[in-house]
């Protein structure tokens, strides 16, 4: 084991956190856990935040978090978008970019640094586990543990991923609002509604769009769901039909919906007047066709940043297991658990009731999981009572959110930055392109 | 004064109340405070509702209020949408469509109805002020009052429209949200973020965005207002001096946006790769301008009906206006007034207060209040803070909103249906094309 030097004689004790990729509406709650926790240890030193994630880590651009109050860092709670900042930032692998990861650990030892929390997706999960092997692999105490975030629902081995409930929830809200207003017009203007969201691989998101019908409320719903191949005559039956039975048509879009031969339908080729290749979107194309095809009057929507960042409306069992799965991040680290990730595991289904488990990053890393083929239903369109089942659990409560001037209050951050003490490094290739 | 006939010999005292035009998020709070004052009165009998609006008056489609509960009346200030059905229709002139007008007298005269609240906007309430009109003219003993209701804030004699502060507060919330979002992703991912808001002729919902940055919360927000001319080397300087400054910028952009000449950004022409024409958007024309021109990483979203919708996060402010104004339409009914609305009247800024007025249609019908340009500041990307300290009451305050299951619940309305006893009719000009 090399030796430490002067500045880290003591056991690295230090810890940091880093927020990855696309932010939650409840990221942040999963870094109040980490802090929270990390604050009631006696054996964690300082706990400090990457700025920007990784990137920061990389560029030793660190924040002290312990120049933050208790109070702002249990109002992370209620704050949307990433509190340190996130990145979109890919370290790729050890073979080809052993210099990131031997910085990372560079830095690590420069701030006595001997636990990393990294927060985020599938392919996070995959560099805490680089960074875990190569720390083995070079003798150095750490313990890499990853705290799971993706509204994507994608991870392994956990039931759910924080971060998805609070979208599912914004999803299915507006879905219902959406389709009572459009009802409401449809005898003489709208008759459908198109919402575009978001799920590039996985329909997990628009397939929660299903609970905005239930029996004291039905919907004629119609999904598009990236795992069912586009089909233009079946879907504008589809919209027709419901059209017909109910008067009006909410259609649900995920932004990756497809065609059979697997190219997304927001990829077709939008021009301007001028001739400028214009950014797609599945909504203003399914809205065009159904006005040109069926000669009814369509709106549409596309939620984008506003589903992922709708901490306003979060889903308080998200809220709580996001909360968890920081805490519960610390609680591994100290019980001296390396390359692991809190899990949510489902213990009932009705009443629900949950618990944290433990899974190896190994098997989480570049493994996707998919929405089974069970939870869609025959047609295509709809979800099974399966799906149902599985998704209503994780849209239930609503946290308080303290309001100030009609308006979603934030904690201010101090952001203080710790003194550097490595020579600068710059985190090649970024920013990532558009 | 002509003989009512066998059917209607007594006083014609029911009422009949109807929704008109774009919905809101709280347009059946108003339904709600006609229907309460009308159940609390002992000199209104029974309280009918248009299906689809005035379309059901028409059609003698028309819903007998009586039947539902008073949980269910209630518990219509919850909901969005219209819970009668709206319409978009437009009954035009006395002189030529007479015989709407007269119908509508006859189906009036038919179920004894003798006091008419249209709840709408400013082409409603012209309608409403004909209706009028025609009963004097024809001597016959109606009540017509108008029940404010629009999104667009561009009624006049009123300080406010109900509706707009709902969707002010939806805009500004999802602008603080989704502006944590850009910014935590700003460092090596998107930079620019463009959200889309309503408002076809001026911007007020688009100003409404600019109270989502304060002291404590500041944003660099780039607004696109109807007012002012779109110029595109003015706005895309303004968001790189943003982004250089922020490291990120957030553009709200009212679908009105335009140039100069008058021509909407919104109608220039998108096509899909196949050459159709494509429902435009002035969203992603912006991001896709933004994204060629500044070589930045943009996400863009169009709000389009969730932000009329959003009921879950009404201004408690708006809610009690819009059913102040439905309680005091009746009020003002049984005052023995005719072709009047209710207003809003500004009391205080600061602790705002407000009370009821009255204003005569004559001054109401084909007058469209504009955003009074001391409200836009110099740059015209901004507000001023006089718009500010107007815009900033509107918005206050969060109503408590019943869930079900982690979803908004809304009543079920029996909508039972009033027995037809005139011959059928049919609204010609329906339904308006898309």
């Amino acid at each position: 084991m090399p030796m430490p030097t002067s500045r880290t004689r003591a056991a690295p004790t230090n810890a940091i956190y880093a927020q990855s990729g696309g932010v939650t509406a409840v990221i942040n709650a999963s870094a109040a856990g980490v802090i929270e926790a990390a604050r009631r240890s006696r054996r964690i030193g300082k706990l400090l935040a990457g700025r920007n994630g990784i990137v920061g880590v990389l560029e030793e651009d660190l924040i002290d978090t312990s120049r933050e109050s208790d109070a702002a860092i249990a109002a992370l709670r209620n704050m949307p978008g990433g509190a340190f900042g996130s990145c979109r930032f890919k370290l790729g692998s050890l073979e080809k970019n052993r210099a990131q990861y031997e910085r990372l650990l560079a830095v690590f030892k420069a701030h006595g640094v001997g636990m990393f929390f990294y927060n985020g997706g599938g392919d996070s999960a995959d560099t805490c586990l680089k960074i875990a092997q190569l720390g083995e692999a070079l003798g150095y105490p750490l313990q890499a543990i990853h705290v799971p975030k993706t509204i994507d629902n994608d991870l392994p081995r956990t039931d759910t991923c924080p971060g998805f409930g609070s979208v599912a929830k914004y999803v299915a809200i507006s879905t219902r609002e959406a389709s009572m207003d459009v009802r409401s017009m449809a005898s003489t203007s709208t008759r459908v509604f198109v919402l575009e969201v978001m799920g590039r691989h996985a329909g997990w998101i628009a397939a929660a769009a299903a609970l905005a019908s239930d029996r004291k409320l039905p919907i004629p719903l119609v999904l598009l769901l990236p795992e069912v191949p586009f089909d233009t005559a079946r879907f504008l039956a589809a919209v027709q039909a419901r059209v017909q039975a109910h008067g009006y048509c909410t259609v649900v879009a995920s932004e990756g919906a497809q065609t059979a031969d697997g190219k997304f339908l927001a990829d077709q080729g939008t021009t301007d007047a001028f001739g400028h290749a214009q950014l797609g979107g599945v909504a203003p194309l399914i809205a065009s066709l159904v006005k040109r095809e069926l000669a009814l009057k369509v709106h549409w929507a596309t939620a984008d940043y506003l589903q992922r960042s709708a901490r306003h409306i979060a889903s308080a069992t998200d809220l709580e297991q996001s909360y968890a799965v920081g805490k519960a991040a610390v609680a591994l680290a100290l019980q001296g658990r390396n390359a692991v990730m809190p899990t949510i595991e489902r213990v009932r289904q009705r009443p629900y009731t949950w618990r944290i488990g433990e899974a190896p990053l190994q098997e989480v890393a570049n493994v996707e999981r998919k929405m089974p083929r069970e939870f869609i239903d025959a047609t295509g369109f709809g979800i099974t009572p399966a799906a149902r089942g599985y998704l209503a659990p994780l849209i239930q409560g609503e946290p308080k959110t303290p309001f100030e001037d009609g308006l979603p209050a934030y904690p201010r951050l101090k952001h203080v930055a710790v003194k550097r003490r490595l020579p600068a490094f710059s985190a090649a290739g970024k920013p990532t392109p558009a």
